[in-house]
């Protein structure tokens, strides 16, 4: 059974699709062979360094809309048009939206780690929790997800993720406890993970509900409630 | 411009739900017509009954479907198919996705509570909450979210959801923190809630976590440390 289909409606987005990576391949194959010739390595090396800068640029766009839209709400063109790019690029450096979950995941965790590290490091141990804490349970990051924490943004849908995703969310995550377990001084190091392993999932817990909630009293009040819980600790 | 395009491939969906539609009406006003005349009753009082009944038990499938498979990763088709109807009955019961994800959030939630609030009902009020945090934080509750804490399975998602499922989520976090809270004793009611507002949060964020790590024995130890420290509040 067949019958006429116009152009805009969306089950067209498979032909769509397969012309924007035939233009993307087209463009760069006609591209490279314009300004390199096979002996040119000199201007072999420079396209593969554009080509991972390219990389890290999409990485960290992905990193932003996943954070901000979900995972399953942020679909391969989405990322590509935050990154300025037409989706049909994206093959050229990625195999699969699954392998770009995984490295955004990790990208937004060594960011969000490096910067917590890095306000608790000119601190006392017990004032270097209490900073991680504050910083983490600030009003400021609950209310900018696409920059903060990726458990906290995507914790119930990476736990239904494929395999190498929730390994890199479990490297963030250890990430995470182990900057945590650096601020508890001079505490025995199997004591120090075990409180951290109680630290981290408490804020991560608490950030994802003070979002939820439609109360801001409500809201202000379990970050609140939990920051001085765990700075106590 | 136009072409040919066979009614088999993903584009051809909105056809395909408009023929459900279409056959679920149709079989709804021919079935009423053969069974009531317009003065009976009884009869419509009956098919009142049986629509309610409908819908209780589409929301029951569409709660386990969405804490299995997410929001974004549930169809409507998909969880009518779950409740084994098609999906043009959709409709009749419900005015949009977003009213039937409240609304099963909402079951969800308080078939939760009260299976908590039962467990801890023959307690003493200490063994209560030991009883809530260890049931929460159970290896059966982190390896079957579809039965479980809609906060933990759909925590992530709910946070950018509309405002209306929000409210209902925020209405589910609130009965938790109550039964929570009911369990510290003697202890003023506002420093029982402000325990309760720790409390909640930090087991939605463990449960969460230890499904999301691939190490077993880390996702063990996740759920371990945090009961240890709730239950000794």
């Amino acid at each position: 059974m067949s019958f006429f289909v116009s152009l805009s409606g969306p089950g067209d987005r498979r032909i769509k699709r397969l012309l924007d990576i035939y233009m993307d391949v087209n463009y760069h194959l006609t591209s490279q062979a314009r300004v390199c010739d096979s002996k040119d390595r000199n201007c072999m090396r420079k396209s593969k360094q554009e080509a991972a800068v390219t990389r890290q640029h999409i990485i960290k766009a992905a990193a932003e809309e996943f954070r901000k839209n979900g995972i399953a709400g942020t679909g391969l063109s989405d990322l590509m048009a935050a990154a300025g790019l037409t989706h049909g690029g994206f093959y050229r450096h990625f195999d699969s939206k699954d392998q770009i979950v995984a490295e955004a995941c990790t990208a937004a965790a060594e960011s969000l780690v490096e910067q917590l590290a890095a306000s608790a490091s000119k601190k006392s141990p017990q004032r270097g929790l209490k900073t991680i804490v504050e910083k983490y349970l600030s009003a400021a990051h609950r209310d900018e997800p696409a920059d903060g924490c990726p458990l906290a943004a995507l914790g119930s849908e990476m736990a239904r993720a494929d395999e190498a995703t929730r390994a890199a969310a479990t490297e963030a995550f250890l990430k995470l406890v182990n900057v945590i377990a650096a601020q508890f001084g001079k505490v025995r190091p199997d004591v120090a993970r075990r409180r951290a392993l109680i630290v981290a999932p408490a804020m991560i817990g608490a950030l994802t509900m003070a979002r939820i909630v439609t109360n801001s009293e409500l809201s202000a009040a379990i970050l609140q409630q939990t920051e001085k819980h765990l700075t106590n600790l």
